[in-house]
């Protein structure tokens, strides 16, 4: 049996407000707690997008009632927001910049749409940045200019990885994420499908799965990669195999079992792990201590994942039937057992606002 | 009588290996002299590119022969000429790196590919980018890592200007030029077209015209604009004119004219001029004094540019028909007259490379 932290997961679509069908604050949080995870911070692409005091107030009420385990939310950048977002910030784990392919509200194609955000968002609190590639590089230039630390979501490519490396060498202030899916899949992995669907459905997913290349150069950075994200982006199966298939994968119950699988491979160390989703998570997103908190996990259970047993409501995983190594046994959670052996503790409403 | 010195223009293509239809070194340094300008540095992007020591033997053998005015060449980065460039760095200008919109043996899609560039091409020797949008601040984040001048070429936008702005005052090394059809020139304005054309093929250019909203930006930051080049891109009316028309302008011969019109008009004035044709080219660009050698233009002549009186072989302008307050009458060029009312005087092989 090994003791692990409470882990931390930065980057959880939780669906709720908006689409509940796919996900909600009860179901999310069962699935964190599930995966060992004490600790999910909510990105604010829902429906309503978390922008300003009053949907700001949706989430953290819906949050407050349901939340199983603790919890932020971050408040998303738009062209229009970046006046009133400072008075928000201590109500938010901080503040979202969808730099890359997202529509709507949230939308900042033009960089001078950066700049206020950059300027005025309170400096004590992280800037997270959708940002790929080349507006990664931009990003992070923005991190330069302005003196502040920028995060990098769910990097994916050699490029990215070595370029984050150049700059923190340099002293620029930036951190990144990765997610299990872009360490344990390339483009080319078989993801099962459903007959008559449309083809590869299932693998939609933003960062696209990369190159057999860039996952090699990730495993080679791991000094470089401060957190392990699991980018939790639970669609139904339905929506899945459609003709228009939204991108994203369910994750909270997959990510520790498949680390500790490559902790049994010798590719990867419990310290890594520990590191990566929480002394790191933890300094960056500036968040409180969770006292007798704690995740129970048996290293040498083998078992199969099975969609079947898992909490999350969008009843699929990319990871179908893989065989993995450790098995999360029992998490507790401010002193109360919130998880053992399939069966969730903690009621709806026992999780807290690390901001709270 | 206004006296400048032999003026600088940065960004000339002169089509020479491969492309003599549009233009050549003769043509090329002809309609240069015509524009007052007593200095061209040539881009690689021709066919085959300058980007070895056989293909630098061939564009510097060509101009040593035929040009007419003073030239540097740029020697082109690939993804696969890195360590071979240092070498050949003192026979040319510096180097000219294509990060947007260029196929073939120049392009360079993954940042990967540009770090070899930055950290092996000598640091005396300037690093010219093409770099729009997001792609410019990467190449700028690339020049604040590796603590070496990049200039950027032809910025069009109001996001560029802006953003070079900020990293100028963070102090990172980073000179910018802007061409004059991105700044006389929007989205909307009109361009003759021959009947039956494909509908704006003679408006195509890259970095495209941009909003009323960019233009302004620009003259308002004109400060912060170190050059203005031409990137002179001649093509034949035919081809512009077809179903498949290539980007480009020609623009050696109406940049000072133009320029000097918006001096008439109180919205420039002669040291703008100086500064970002002679003064701040010779110095980002390290270029060698010309003795003897200034353009006379008389400031109160109004005319209407008409491609039928240019020396460019391409055979017409995106200005044809423009009124314009200033007009060059002599050119010397090292104490002999190059041109002179409407005449060319320097002989093919006159001019010099100014790495020579």
């Amino acid at each position: 049996m090994i003791k692990l932290p409470g882990l931390i997961d930065p980057h959880v679509h939780v669906r709720e407000p908006g689409q509940t069908h796919k996900e909600d604050w009860d179901t999310a949080t069962q699935s964190a707690l599930a995966g060992g995870i004490t600790t999910i911070l909510a990105m604010p692409n829902t429906k309503p997008p978390i922008f300003d005091s009053a949907t700001l107030d949706i989430a953290l009420r819906a949050a407050k009632q349901n939340a199983r385990c603790d919890y932020g939310q971050f408040i998303g950048a738009g062209p229009h927001n970046a006046d009133l977002l400072p008075a928000l910030a201590n109500r938010a784990v901080g503040l979202k910049m969808y730099l890359d392919s997202t529509f709507g509200e949230l939308r900042l194609d033009d960089m001078t749409l950066w700049t206020p955000h950059f300027e005025k968002f309170p400096k004590n609190f992280p800037l997270v940045l959708h940002a790929e590639s080349r507006t990664m590089a931009a990003g992070i230039l923005f991190a330069a200019i302005y003196d502040r630390p920028v995060h990098i979501a769910h990097i994916s490519l050699r490029e990215e990885v070595l370029l984050i490396k150049a700059a923190k060498e340099k002293g620029i202030k930036v951190t990144c994420e990765v997610c299990p899916h872009h360490l344990f899949m390339t483009k080319d992995s078989p993801l099962p499908q459903e007959e008559g669907a449309r083809a590869n459905g299932r693998k939609e997913v933003r960062p696209r799965l990369a190159t057999k290349e860039d996952v090699d150069a990730l495993w080679q950075n791991l000094a470089v990669i401060d957190c392990f994200a699991t980018d939790h982006a639970p669609h139904t199966l339905t929506e899945k195999d459609s003709d228009n298939p939204p991108p994203g994968f369910p994750g909270l119950e997959t990510a520790l079992p498949l680390l500790l699988t490559a902790v049994s491979e010798s590719r990867l160390t419990i310290p890594d792990i520990i590191e990566k989703m929480f002394t790191n998570p933890k300094k960056i997103f500036n968040l409180p201590e969770q006292p007798e908190t704690y995740v129970e996990v048996d290293e040498n259970a083998a078992y199969e994942i099975k969609a079947s047993e898992q909490f999350t409501r969008c009843g699929w995983t990319p990871f179908e039937g893989w065989k993995v190594k450790g098995k999360i046994r029992k998490v507790v959670l401010r002193g109360k057992t919130a998880f053992e052996d399939g069966k969730i503790f903690a009621e709806a409403g026992y999780g807290r606002n690390i901001r709270g």
